[in-house]
């Protein structure tokens, strides 16, 4: 290319700006709530509109992959010989809109606001990964070819924790020959500071109920003489923690890397408003005593009730001592821990906390997802750095994120790959909350930085993977 | 009457016991639930229903009570010149129908299952007032009048806290003026002991919301770093009792009537086969240290949390940290509290707990109902325990509930009358749970109490009553 002159993939992707847009709406209509068996057609119907786009594209092999969940979509074009192998990460599916009534606009009628696209999913990850693949059809447009050898996976279950993943993978080692994951899920930390992630948290779901008694009873008839499930439930919960903040949970911080002092030091040098990030959301800090707020957030294990429930929940009241209550708890796992470790202490736990005359069923995910790190020294990692200066300017901040991509971690247990990410969503574009957004911002940054991407990894030897590979 | 000679009142009803069933059964057809406006419609039906039985009967001054909420029903007969004048209590209004997937019939389509008829408010109250109605029919019907004047008041508000009939009974107490109130409202103890009811605990209703952000938040991108709703929520309702049962909110028992012994050892004599009472249930025992089970029902007070819910209760799950965080409360009055008293020193307790960076918002009832007793020597009281003995067979237990009767304490404080139960449901008859049920053989029983109490009345001196009114 001749210096300054406008890349043509880049200038036809700006050229059909509103193209993009029009199709990430229509992207974004479809309710593909992967969490709730009611949307199961939805979940159909974004697997159709894809796999077409992909077929338009002119990328191969395009198929389902189904290992007993929702289906991840596959396709891919390897004709870039000698170059590099890497898979595209995206997911389709999209946490409920619940609470819809907090939303300004319907959750699946996107709409644009002040140069944001509000809608379920748009920023995570329908907006991300759209980036990604507008891309790849461009090259595939402009220059009839990609730099790269690329195989797209776009997953159905990212927002329940991918328990189908690691057998899809497992099943379809042939497809997902590669060298690397570039994964377009993964939110950006801030909009003022460029930034990469370097790893994140894994998570682990739970579900438990407890029960006093056969049936609700009347609050006046037996109030007072039997345990009400609610309040023993109440109890049970207000163990997990020290009102300091710290989880009472006895072992399980034992798997815990430690932070070593270096890593604190420089986290400490990032800038950082807590008060700023506080009030945007109109909380105050609370945590593990001894360590910061971004601390906490990267490095550091939670246990959270997610959802709560029991008795009468209408309008007015009901007399009734409930004999059940529910829970659903989702833990984020530090770096060290395993699911299977925090399952057994949690477990232990709950059942040693658990009073005399009241039954608990605990019902945890098998494993969950580890947290991730991707080593300091990885080809991709370097690249996608110099792709993020390029588009904003800015030599990127390694940062961390407290969220969970079960990809990273199930990808390098089932094929030893690395996954770096590379998304433009920004963490304050609240996914899982009503009034989701994506900025349009985003797309233009976006574009750029995997045009850039693209480009500098068609230039990369094959060799230069081979050390962060599992020698097979 | 000749000794031994059937009653012609109670030959009639028996006769007519299968239009009383159709009867019923039509009544508990009409799902008038008062706590929801979805049945406002069902409400208004239930009313015109009855005011045109009354009508049909003989009744006179047919008319609805309205002080703002649901209004009740009035009709009266004032034909027996010098007998003592007596309010006839019931309520129409029923608790909601839910869960209603755990009915095994639907709630509102009465159904008879060996010699039970299930549905909701069959028991709770629309079977017993059903008893007081039929009787007072039968009596116009067979002799052409009543043994003593009688004015029926059928209330909408039972379920939900009676807030307008303070009120009401002050707006109309011309139509109201009485000797004593008999409340065919009040569940019998137990089917294998003629026991009679001479006292309830009061009752008392609240809300919490508790806040913790502005909005729902990401649990990876804020888990563990900021406060978590339902964890406070938890943590907030485990410090209204201690792990042994007991109220740990100050001040809470100080205005509570201590229990004599004597009382402690009449209530240790009554058999009462704790075991079995909890298996019934499928429950264990629980409450208050240092009281036996029927001093903490009938005796002690509570707080209960009826309804508890937050975050995310669908199918699945959703990676959120809930900003907020809802309990509903219900609090069963001992004798001696006031609800005045008792909202303070909860709503103070509430406060203190509550930890920094939450926000509370609390909404109780303004007094409630406060704990009622009919005097020992109330002569409508000894001529209840007849009418039950002729019934039954059997001189009646003196029992109390730990339920609550919100007319006894209005209608005490409103007019200075004292009221007796008489009702024939039975404590075990899963009110305000699922299954409500009615056992058809109480129609037998309680028409004869009725009629033989009616006969009894009809024989009192109004001077009897004298002491036990206000000298207006």
């Amino acid at each position: 290319m001749i210096a300054h002159a406008p890349d043509p993939v880049l200038a036809h992707l700006r050229d059909d700006r509103d193209g993009f847009i029009d199709r990430l709406k229509q992207l974004v209509a479809i309710p593909s709530v992967s969490t709730d068996s009611a949307y199961l057609q939805a979940m159909e119907d974004a697997r159709a509109l894809l796999m077409r786009r992909l077929r338009d594209a002119g990328m191969e092999a395009i198929q389902q992959l189904d290992a007993g969940g929702h289906p991840a979509i596959y396709g891919h074009w390897l004709g870039a010989t000698d170059a590099p192998t890497f898979i595209v990460y995206g997911h389709y599916d999209v946490q409920p809109p619940d609470p819809t009534d907090r939303w300004d606009s319907p959750a699946f009628e996107p709409v644009i606001r002040d140069g944001r696209l509000y809608g379920r999913g748009v920023s995570d990850d329908k907006g991300p990964f759209s980036i990604a693949l507008e891309t790849l059809f461009a090259f595939l447009s402009v220059e009839d070819r990609l730099p790269v050898n690329v195989r797209i996976l776009l997953e159905g279950e990212e927002e329940i924790g991918s328990a189908t993943l690691p057998g899809l993978l497992s099943e379809h080692r042939d497809l997902l020959m590669a060298d690397a994951v570039i994964s377009a899920d993964g939110a950006r930390w801030r909009t003022d500071l460029a930034s990469i992630n370097t790893g994140s948290r894994g998570s682990l779901r739970g579900e438990i109920a407890l029960t006093t008694a056969a049936k609700d009873l009347h609050s006046g008839r037996f109030g007072g003489a039997v345990r009400n499930a609610l309040h023993e439930l109440a109890g049970l919960l207000a163990t997990l923690h020290r009102p300091d903040g710290q989880i009472a949970v006895e072992g399980f911080y034992d798997d815990v890397t430690p932070l070593d002092e270096r890593e604190r030091h420089r986290l400490a040098a990032i800038p950082f408003d807590e008060a700023d990030f506080l009030s945007s959301i109109g909380g105050s800090a609370h945590g593990e005593p001894g360590y910061s707020t971004l601390e906490r957030l990267w490095y550091r294990p939670t246990i959270e009730i997610n959802g709560l429930w029991g008795g009468y929940t209408g309008e007015g009241s009901k007399g009734v001592t409930p004999h059940e209550a529910f829970a659903k708890l989702i833990m984020r796992l530090a770096p060290g821990q395993s699911g299977e470790q925090v399952n057994r202490v949690l477990e232990a736990h709950l059942r040693r906390h658990c009073p005399q005359g009241a039954a608990l069923d605990i019902k945890l995910e098998e494993s969950g997802s580890a947290a991730y790190t991707v080593p300091a020294a990885h080809p991709l990692l370097t690249a996608t750095e110099q792709a993020i200066e390029t588009a904003l300017g800015q030599p990127p901040t390694h940062v961390r994120t407290g969220s969970t991509l079960p990809l990273s971690d199930i990808v390098k247990q089932v094929s030893g790959l690395d996954t770096v990410m590379l998304s433009f969503s920004t963490a304050d574009e609240d996914f899982h909350a009503p009034n989701e957004f994506f900025r349009l911002s985003a797309i233009d940054e976006g574009c750029c930085a995997w045009v850039s991407l693209l480009r500098t990894l068609g230039d990369h030897d094959r060799a230069r993977y081979a050390p962060f590979k599992p020698s097979s």
